[in-house]
């Protein structure tokens, strides 16, 4: 746990892992409690990789065309409603890991998007405003695709979306009541230069619309993650077309959720 | 572990689940050894309930329209190269256990399916020959599917396919030592009628040309479930489209893979 001097401190007497099951359980609020009754020891040593926080996701539920802008840079019209795929989650890693070009790719794109991680089951919601309690927090995603297997493979578009490494996560899952969702500002940059820039306030479908929305069509569990969607700015969509190659750095922010940065390799 | 005389043994002096560590660590192998030694004691009681013969797989991936009669059923050309689509592998139930129709569902049709259960890493594989030392076995697998959740709801097929208690496995996971796959004859009756029945070597992709294809575009990992496809006859294809209604029963069985029962309700 980073606590809000960023001093990074020791869940270990706490949980083995940051997990659904740890989410579920009240995680969140025995870690605060913890923290307030000082007991949290400081971490000797800064990690030497920091992995995603959340440890083994069930699924990764991925929505489409969720932002105005990138719709029309894809060439399509704004959905009357959610778009939904799924990834592979053993493609999460860790926010700063190399992420592998496939075997075969010339058109692999980033993607910086919202994640919501699911700390109750969502399952038939009745309504939007019962999303909330649902949500455990929020976290950086970035959803890699690789268009040509996407789009011009034949079928759906799972083949571009689940390739190796293709969805760092992280560096923080911050608590839900800690996020005002609307005015985050999702950013990305790729060897510096500015890529994508757009608040998470301009989605087509909010937060809570989609969590309802998904619980009429499958359960969301403690520890699922749901990427939101995102802005314009991609590859895809700029002059050109400038795909990632080997050697590239993608760096992505979204306010108050850290910062990512991945070689790609 | 069911024996040649259909005796069922206890495994759980062996492995507390049959999961993708297991079957990576030679799971299999360890069982027939410990058959053959004579030390795999006679399950005392039948199990009140049978479960999916893979705890938690890491993921269930599908193949779509890969019998021609299908695809034409379907209102599609054969496909070129295999379509390839996810669903939330805790969709994963017991092969007799209640399926549930989604609320708002007017159209829930099954599939029969042939599902391969991955034993080891396939990642990159050269030729379609490797496949075969990447299977552990195989499996029946009923890849439920609402069809206006899947096709009249925008955007990928995905929304259709993940609803609750939508994948019943097994009951039983044959090492694919004792399978010979294009002779299998899949089938499936709703209230005793017939409704589809063909043999696996019908596939337009077979199985080792799968695991080849998709281990190009993602890794898959032992437990990992790929469910290949169905045959011609599922409702939505048939005259009248008799989709499924609470209360209906369907059965599905392949040759020497067992038999499955499922109320929907």
């Amino acid at each position: 746990m980073l606590d809000a001097d960023g001093v990074a401190r020791d869940l270990s007497a706490l949980t083995a892992d940051i997990d659904g099951v740890f989410l579920a359980g009240g995680g969140i609020r025995r870690v605060r409690e913890a923290h307030e009754a000082g007991t949290l020891p400081v971490l000797a040593d800064p990690p030497a990789r920091v992995g995603a926080p959340v440890a083994r996701p069930g699924k990764v539920v991925c929505i489409g065309l969720n932002y105005r802008a990138h719709a029309a840079e894809s060439g399509a019209e704004p959905p009357a409603e959610p778009v939904v795929f799924m990834k592979a989650s053993d493609t999460v890693v860790g926010p700063d890991d190399d992420v592998r070009i496939p075997r075969n790719s010339v058109k692999t794109d980033y993607e910086v998007e919202l994640a919501v991680v699911i700390g109750r089951q969502a399952r038939y919601l009745d309504r939007p405003e019962d999303a909330a309690a649902c949500i455990a927090g929020y976290a950086i995603s970035n959803d890699v695709s690789e268009r040509e297997f996407q789009l011009e493979r034949g079928g759906q578009w799972d083949k571009g979306k689940s390739c190796e490494t293709f969805n760092p996560l992280g560096p923080w899952l911050v608590p839900a009541s800690d996020v005002a969702v609307p005015a985050l500002r999702l950013r990305s940059w790729v060897n510096g230069e500015a890529r994508q820039d757009e608040v998470a306030g301009d989605m087509i479908f909010d937060v809570p619309h989609l969590i309802w929305y998904l619980s009429q069509f499958m359960v969301l569990h403690p520890g699922d993650v749901v990427n939101t969607g995102t802005p314009a700015g991609v590859a895809m969509g700029l002059p050109g077309q400038p795909y990632l190659r080997a050697g590239d750095v993608v760096e992505l922010s979204i306010d108050g959720l850290g910062r990512q940065r991945q070689r790609f390799v």
